[in-house]
């Protein structure tokens, strides 16, 4: 099966709305086993995507679009599809009740125009939309080939796709796609590319990579007939992955949104220890990615913004000397930090942060990117001495990451 | 002048990459005044790349490449382009040079295949890379139609885009086009475009919305001869914008990298004050945001991260009895905790935040994004009450949002 996506809207051709639903149902797709070989963007003009159906038609089976599906004039997304379709619109009633119902429940009256939302060619299958006005459709176009509907906002979009479309596409293949997503942190892209390439060569299970600022995301796909043996399949290419890159997997998770916080935060409720923070270059940025994490209440006591040198003496203790003998920046001010900030809250870990993220202030010995973590329990009080490399908001994200990674290894040892 | 961009790269039809290129360029082209009616993504594949070339340059003046121009068999870009244009790839000595010295100075080997890097069609005029091995080139095909091929890496095509590309184009183009940026805060899209639907209408000076949670940000974009011309052009449009508008604008910048954040630092510095946070549900989140921006350090002291109860106690002295009696998501928590966060560090000013984030803990009279954000400085101490929707991310951030303005407006204050 080819899909091919065309994303419908002036802004983004004009660049006031960054193009996530094409990231987002690519990886989908892929997931799914699903190829494409092309992506198109057009505005809302009618002749130009009555000839962007006819060419992306010619080339695939189904044809997903996202946005065009509100009740103005420049929503034009179903009638130009059933125009060349060579069919009309008609009005479905239940998609009108349903319209209907969304106004009464917020209260606001329902122009007429609304009801174009409720029309679509008789051949139509409803995809009910719970998070808007606008369905969802999936209507043939002849030759067994289809065109898939779906609203602009992502929040309506992924939904949609992931709880009615996906289905929809699965039964009509016999087949079940399971993903399992292995997540590296610690070892580069151009590494673990290196250790997996001869995994990496698509069939069936197959093993794609997923970058971001310090991390790998490998997904693992199998196909089917049902969903045991998919994971029959899966679990020796898992297992083989393992063995190979060893403790820089921190997790192995059935869906893609993950993080390092969150796995800091679920280690720490599953040990039943509570955190401190005191932070310097991060300055909140740990603390605010544990709290980003719902539950975070449970072991998130509180912490300390210790960006002024001063304020590091006032609010966790650190000796002035101490800061006076080795610089600011440097491993006996991060222990002493993640001391202070342990005792003054009465936590069982806490974490600290002091370094360079620049832009200015790096000297030979000490380049931006000079950073310290440390951690400590009433056990022990370690140092992470690390060399970061990239902008201000990189090396910021990336000490984060490093805290984080120590909390959880932290709380996983016996 | 029609251009039109088109995406290289199979991690992008496989969703392993956020087309960000595309939004840049879109921006960019739009605030050149130059049209754009498609935007293509296609995979690392000779004739599916041949057709799309073929078809772009049907359509369009300008063809805008991103990606394939690395030193590996996928990367196809410029030889399919070549064999468009019918026309050799000949080896340019100064661009072999430049990759040769880039090698040299980071002391790694140069394979025979980066000079692959060097090679270009004899007409090509070549876009230096500062921030990488592969140059790009805008290659004449024929018709007065050009390609202007630029790597994939963001921070690569990023800056060649904006030093080299732009200058050639308005330099082809004859004319300059200046732009601001007008930021708002707190009014809504839909109320803003009401306000304004009668100056959007394009023509010269244009005026276009850009949104982001709980933000409006207006580019208005003059054409003309020279940039003073160009800027007279400006001055009525920006003026009536602020007649309408008022309070809620609250910068006008040269570019688009502003924020709240900044602003409030900027504001910060220009008074000569210091500030102190105290953050329950933000965790970290606004102290972090000012410690983003570069020289936060002449103004931020530090803060509290005050997530449990007891810790609200602890560090910054909120009474016990006032949490017990008013509920620890009040107005009168979040001014104490301002309050307590000023003192105990000795600022200026301090702001604070406490309230309900979700996914649970919300009831009837305090449902989820019920928010106090506290401002304390030793004239007067005031409490903004929010009350936000959205998810938790959005919940955190929009108090963020809220926050520095306070703070801005606080610093602003005469």
């Amino acid at each position: 099966m080819i899909a091919e996506i065309l994303c419908i809207g002036t802004e983004l051709l004009m660049g006031q709305v960054l193009n996530t639903n094409a990231q987002f149902l690519s990886r989908r797709l892929s997931a799914l086993g699903v190829s494409q070989y092309h992506q198109t963007v057009v505005g809302d003009n009618a002749q130009r995507l009555e000839d962007a159906y006819r060419l992306a038609l010619s080339r695939a089976d189904v044809v997903i679009t996202s946005g065009g599906l509100g009740p103005t004039v420049d929503d034009i997304t179903k009638r130009v599809a059933a125009k060349v379709a060579g069919k009309e619109l008609v009005l479905f009633p239940e998609a009108e009740e349903a319209i209907r119902a969304r106004f009464r429940r917020y209260g606001r009256p329902m122009t007429e125009n609304n009801l174009s939302q409720a029309m679509f060619t008789p051949d139509t299958t409803l995809l009910p939309n719970p998070n808007g006005t606008a369905p969802g459709a999936i209507v043939p176009m002849g030759e067994g080939k289809v065109v898939i509907h779906l609203p602009g906002p992502p929040n309506e979009l992924q939904p949609m796709w992931i709880d009615q479309a996906e289905p929809w596409l699965q039964q009509r293949s016999g087949k079940v796609m399971v993903s399992r997503y292995i997540r590296i942190f610690g070892m580069g892209e151009s590494q673990v590319d290196e250790l997996l390439s001869d995994l990496e060569m698509g069939g069936n299970p197959t093993l794609s990579p997923y970058c971001s600022p310090g991390e790998v995301m490998l997904r693992a796909t199998a196909c089917a007939d049902d969903a045991a043996a998919a994971e029959a399949l899966l679990l020796p290419l898992i297992g083989e992955v393992q063995k190979r890159l060893g403790d820089v997997i921190y997790a192995i998770e059935e869906d893609d949104t993950g993080s390092l916080a969150r796995c800091a935060v679920e280690a720490l409720k599953r040990r039943g220890w509570t955190i401190a923070t005191a932070e310097s270059l991060t300055g909140g940025l740990m603390a605010s990615s544990m709290v980003e994490i719902p539950g975070a209440s449970a072991v998130v006591n509180g912490g300390f913004v210790t960006y002024q040198t001063v304020s590091k003496t006032m609010l966790v203790d650190v000796p002035a000397e101490l800061i006076e003998k080795y610089d600011v920046v440097s491993a006996e001010v991060a222990y002493a930090m993640a001391e202070g900030a342990r005792k003054r809250l009465g936590t069982d870990i806490a974490i600290s942060a002091t370094g360079l993220a620049g832009p200015d202030g790096g000297t030979p010995e000490k380049p931006v990117g000079t950073v310290f973590v440390g951690i400590s329990t009433p056990e022990r009080t370690r140092v992470l001495p690390l060399r970061l490399v990239g902008d201000r908001l990189r090396i910021r994200t990336l000490t984060m990451k490093h805290a984080m990674n120590a909390v959880r290894i932290e709380a996983e040892r016996m």
